[in-house]
């Protein structure tokens, strides 16, 4: 059977370029559709009612959301190139360090680049301890995953390709390499990998995007 | 091997008792360790040093933190008794309803209960929205997992058992028999299945806590 895969996404997010990701690493096809999140369309309301973002899977008709539960879904649909180990535990740690990205580093981040200038201090110092554990977390291996890029690899795309734009959009240093080593040499071994290279937005137009929607950072006050 | 499983709780938490229904529902031996949250023990942050909160699983020694991480993690252990579909696309639901009741629902429904008085009936109304969703999500199924409890029944403890205690709690009426049929039919059959009641905390002290907690309801203000 002809299988149909739709990803609805936005150019400069990276939760639908994890997406994007996911399936480039598979290897399976899928048709693109760009939203505009400022006027969103009929579609996307209707697959996704609940939040009504991006990204949403539809698969064969069927729509999946969430960034992070459409990755799993997409690893145990088509099971070749697995983005995570057949291990519980080591399932267990890549949910949590993504749940972890998504829930506490994020934000973190956008407030030390984009928050108030009395607090930019503190938190630039909350956003480094949180990075801290992530690079206390690839211990000494090449990936998160290990020697393939995996599920956490994936969400942690934030910290490897939108971070460094979004320094440089705000002016904020933060992930140095002096403080940050193995996790800046894993950003470079992560935007090496060919299926997520072909998926990350050009460097300057996606500066260019965020120093337009969030102005300039708390650094340059 | 003799296996070592732990979990450090807190008897209100609706989050360690989904820890240990979990467990219930597959026979798996525990001990239990109450944590005080206003004076955490060693072990609760040596386990769980990014979060410092319970629940944690310490299973032969390793720790696993974050309910939904840890319920996925006891599913793909201890394979009897799956709370989990095989198909991916009703896993994928299942994690993507999970998700929505932590992230959406829990903070929506404290804010209905014990939000600002001004603010009262639109949080009223934003939690019935949300409530809404998960009432149309039960189609014509016993449990949210079908015939048999599963995660995301488990998950939505909070609206089963919980809910009921912040109203009475807070003099709240969110979830009426009239507006919500099938969640009240729902809240019914989950807390009679022998593992979930066994892991409810008494009623009463639960409601003599949450009142002392948080208070007089916004709607009694």
């Amino acid at each position: 059977m002809a299988e149909e895969v739709l990803v609805f996404g936005a150019w400069g997010s990276p939760f639908s370029r994890r997406v994007e990701m996911a399936l480039k690493l598979k290897g399976i096809e899928y048709k693109y559709i760009e939203e505009d999140i400022t006027n969103k369309s009929p579609s996307l309301l209707k697959y996704n009612p609940v939040h009504k973002k991006i990204p949403v899977l539809v698969h064969n008709g069927k729509p999946v959301a969430e960034s992070l539960v459409i990755l799993e879904y997409i690893d145990e649909t088509w099971k070749d190139s697995p983005i995570l180990s057949k291990d519980p535990y080591e399932r267990a740690n890549a949910r949590f360090w993504a749940k972890f990205i998504d829930e506490k580093c994020l934000s973190a981040i956008f407030k030390a680049c984009w928050g108030e200038e009395k607090e930019h201090e503190k938190a630039l110092e909350e956003a480094s301890e949180l990075l801290q554990f992530l690079e206390n977390e690839l211990k000494e291996k090449r990936y998160f995953g290990g020697e393939t890029v995996g599920l956490l690899d994936i969400a942690a795309n934030i910290i490897g390709y939108w971070l460094g734009v979004f320094e440089e959009a705000s002016g904020v240093e933060l992930m140095t390499r002096e403080k940050f080593p193995k996790l800046c040499n894993w950003a470079n071994e992560f935007v090496s990998v060919s299926a997520i290279k072909e998926n990350l937005p050009p460097r300057e137009k996606l500066i260019a995007y965020f120093r337009n929607r969030f102005g300039v950072g708390t650094a340059s006050k």
